[in-house]
């Protein structure tokens, strides 16, 4: 059994991504430019957005961050939109969700110039990468895709088990797994709240993926002998024994089901720290004008 | 067990078309206008186009067909369909494949507003269908969706193995039966060419989509009793029994396999005639400036 090490496969990949930004800076070029449009206040997404700018300054990217009232009108955001898709040193932007409710976020998500749409929530995005051709793909599933790459897991032939079916992780993920490549050229099963013997359908994987949100759902008997195990949950649940008060919490009983594994990822460290990367390394192929594969 | 009766369910949609054109008509409206662009000379094709003028002048659409010299440069077949695009009396537009070789198939089908591509090809409509808003879907899933819910059958819950990984038929049948609508919310798992046990994974399968274009290829040993069986097969295969001298082979062993059904399609008769006419219903939606749900 094997502890797949998100966070030393992040400080990788974020090691790979500023060597590149390293030789753009030499050969004269601008670093890439990742912006972040932020609408209102909310703690948790300042607290990302915070996280985001230390990122990208780690690997010597430009970082803005653009707030605005949360009485700013739909129009007026569009309109802001519109700036960024024109603006030829802006790479890559992302619209902080949620937004207030007086704004229609789809109609957002749409404005976006999808080569600049480096979260992967464009629909052109979505269908590319559904189509199997170069795309931004959303961070959490490519995160996963990169931990299976940097880990040489087999995934050919291989029995993935996706619970969860959201558009961020659960379906994206799935239509990765699926595709002629690797990692992918899974049999791929998409389970959900509707799924009524997911333990059975679990049982046969030979890569589960957790992404439902659901404390230690993912119970020993549920896992066979050998299998990958993937574990997208990060619900914060009260822990009196830290300083904060909580905990991140996986989807995955992580100590019982951990030792029937070939590999398997911590909460915290698994797959968390790689997703921020993901941002990171769209945003340095918007600068190249590649699309990831 | 039922034999579903592909050409009632169609010749039943494509009287619901033509009573609702015929009340755009009494509106003093002009009716639905479906365009073909043909590139050079293929038999196949052009028997394909027939056959919509056909069903279009059936439901009361104007029809239109474009023929291109096989010659045609990419730009100018670009040309012609920003043309269609911004024609207010064309309501969609399908391009017919395969275009010759010096074209660019995927340049072309990104070209055509998403607004009136009623093949539902386009990356847009790809990804809007994925996330589940209102878009145009490719016509052989659709199909089988419209056939799921005339005929009632329960798909919240069950378990659907769809065969083959197409874009324009495993992925996005897989893509509809998994989003949390009826008929849909089935677990569904997708099997192709890299998956070592099929036959295993049939076996488990209340709803069973067999999509991969080998004739006779799901054998009754594949199939659960009381299972619902959907045949996309349609090989031509020699037979010297017939006047052409050949017959439509689904990918079913149809004999041996419907005894066990609950449902079951057959071909030809099935899934092919509902095909056509979702590209009259999907045409009448964009006349209407609606998308489909």
């Amino acid at each position: 059994m094997e502890i797949i090490d998100g966070k030393l496969m992040a400080q990788q990949l974020k090691n790979e991504i500023a060597a590149e930004v390293n030789d753009l800076i030499a050969k004269g070029e601008r670093p890439p430019h990742l912006v972040a449009v932020i609408v209102g206040h909310d703690g948790g997404a300042e607290a990302y957005v915070a996280n985001k700018e230390k990122n990208c300054l780690a690997v010597g990217f430009r970082s803005t961050n653009l707030h605005f009232d949360e009485n700013i009108t739909e129009q007026e955001l569009l309109d802001e939109i519109y700036k960024l898709n024109d603006d030829p040193e802006v790479d890559g932007f992302i619209i902080q969700m949620p937004l207030p409710k007086h704004i229609d976020a789809q109609k957002v998500t749409e404005a976006i110039d999808w080569r600049k749409d480096v979260d992967g929530f464009h629909p052109v995005n979505v269908g590319r990468m559904t189509i199997g051709l170069p795309a931004f793909k959303p961070a959490t599933p490519s995160g996963i895709i990169e931990l299976l790459r940097r880990y040489n897991i087999p995934t050919k032939g291989k029995h993935a088990v996706v619970i969860g079916r959201s558009n961020i992780v659960g379906k994206p993920i799935a239509s990765m797994l699926m595709q002629k490549a690797y990692p992918g050229d899974c049999t791929v099963t998409i389970c959900h709240s509707s799924t009524p013997d997911i333990k059975e359908q679990c049982r046969r994987a030979d890569i589960i993926i957790a992404a439902l949100g659901k404390p230690g759902f993912v119970t020993e008997d549920m896992v066979k002998e050998g299998a990958v195990v993937i574990d997208v949950g990060t619900t914060r649940v009260p822990d009196s024994t830290k300083k904060s008060g909580s905990r991140l919490c996986g989807d995955v009983d992580f100590d019982n089901v951990a030792p029937k594994c070939s590999y398997i990822t911590p909460v915290p460290g698994g797959v968390g720290p790689m997703t921020n990367c993901i941002l990171l390394k769209n945003t340095l192929s918007a600068r190249k004008n590649n699309l990831p594969g």
